[in-house]
């Protein structure tokens, strides 16, 4: 048995539409091991929820359908002043009181299923997950690295088509690392979460039993070290490394050209 | 007047809340200047629509509800036996009919909103997008510069709150190349269409009508040119330049470590 002093909150968001994927059953191996490992366990799935995926103006109670709708003022509006619609405000919820969160999708056109992304359009409320702390001068927000969200930790446990190669370093596909970016620096590090490096799983249509044993048991030592393995070396944005225009400071990167230059 | 030999055809998706948006007058703006040049303009407003995001069982109406749910196995069987839902294959007609594209659309954490993702996850069926031609040994499908879309050319106008600096090369958001290469190259490339610099409207948030005037002004010089500008100069997948692996040669790409080596 573990020590008491182990148990962590680890929050799920699960993105199938079907129970007996390969998606869901990764969803169910983390569940499974995490458990086992003594954590508690919440799962969003978004599918099995209905989950409402487009942003519009029902997400407000109070605002006037005739009033011209700017989505990110409604948003500010409605989470200060504690009217938000009860789904979002319940996922609000579920992610503050995680201390670990998995997003588990597969990888549709090179990101999220339109469900996840819209789980992520409208729970990310202005003042939750961004329009958090200064803005103007020099500064631009507590956001990458800083934020509502910090101090916890995030991964990504993707299933695809593609092969490996398609996404290695020159692969026609585009580097993991860069296909994944919007994602796990735009959507995980903005509001402050540290990532780890994703989980991927390449050829999902085409798992035999023998890849499926092999995929599961890698699965179950990245879980395992969620809370001790070291996230993506992402630089904060209010550290040092960029200057007031929020560019990076010449002579970081290493030379580099591409996103890569934004790892310390 | 035109000569009647320079009308052509072109399709823009739109994807906004509300009709008296930013994004909602690029789209006016590109209807008036594209049909005053003579060309026939089609637009799917998605949220006027009422378009379903959410890709599951719903979409094929042969699918038996208690028998697993393989997405892409359903999408080819109901594109290939015409079984399709009436609003995925109208858009597809769209698509067919048209010789230029526009996806019109807010940046919304670094992607597509939901419903513009849900378009793409659902119209973008296997043996229409993807799953087109030959797969395996060295070769991976008619795609990337092939493909069913072949001959067409697409533009993103899209419009974000950040700042122009923060998208820069070096900026905190990522290269605005490498945030849209998703969408550029992973969903208009991918089924063969060209891929025009996209038109972006950054600090949409803060436009004062003095940078309306001017942003209108330069949208219309570029609407304007949609048939005779430079695409960006992705490599096709199957002309040379990738292995059998489908990974870029050595020697190709110029020493850079990043998603502009696939660029030629």
């Amino acid at each position: 048995m573990k020590d008491i002093v182990d148990m962590s909150r680890i929050l799920i968001i699960h993105a199938h539409p079907d129970p007996r994927s390969l998606s869901s059953a990764l969803k169910d191996v983390a569940v499974a091991t995490l458990t086992a490992q003594g954590h508690e366990v919440r799962v969003s799935d978004l599918y099995a929820m209905g989950w409402k995926a487009v942003a519009d103006s029902d997400d407000f109670k109070d605002h006037d359908p005739s009033a011209r709708l700017h989505y990110a003022v409604a948003s500010k509006e409605s989470y200060l002043g504690g009217t938000q619609v009860p789904d979002v405000a319940a996922e609000q919820e579920k992610l503050l009181w995680a201390e670990g969160v998995i997003l588990n999708f597969p990888l549709w056109w090179f990101g999220l299923p339109a469900i996840l992304k819209g789980w992520v359009d409208r729970v990310y409320a202005n003042g939750f997950a961004y329009g958090v702390g200064a803005h103007g001068g020099a500064r631009w927000g507590d956001r990458y690295g800083e934020g509502t969200l910090a101090g916890r930790r995030a991964m990504l446990a993707v299933t695809m088509g593609g092969r490996a190669p398609h996404y290695g370093d020159r692969g026609v596909n585009g580097r993991l690392f860069e296909v994944l970016w919007p994602i796990q620096h735009g959507m995980l590090f903005y509001p402050g979460m540290e990532v780890l490096p994703p989980f991927a799983l390449y050829q999902a249509d085409r798992l035999d039993e023998a890849r499926w044993i092999e995929a599961e048991a890698a699965y179950r030592v990245r879980l395992e070290r969620f809370f001790t393995e070291a996230p993506l070396a992402f630089r904060p944005q209010n550290a040092g490394d960029y200057d007031e225009e929020q560019v990076l400071k010449p002579g970081l990167g290493g030379g580099k050209d591409g996103l890569m230059i934004h790892l310390g």
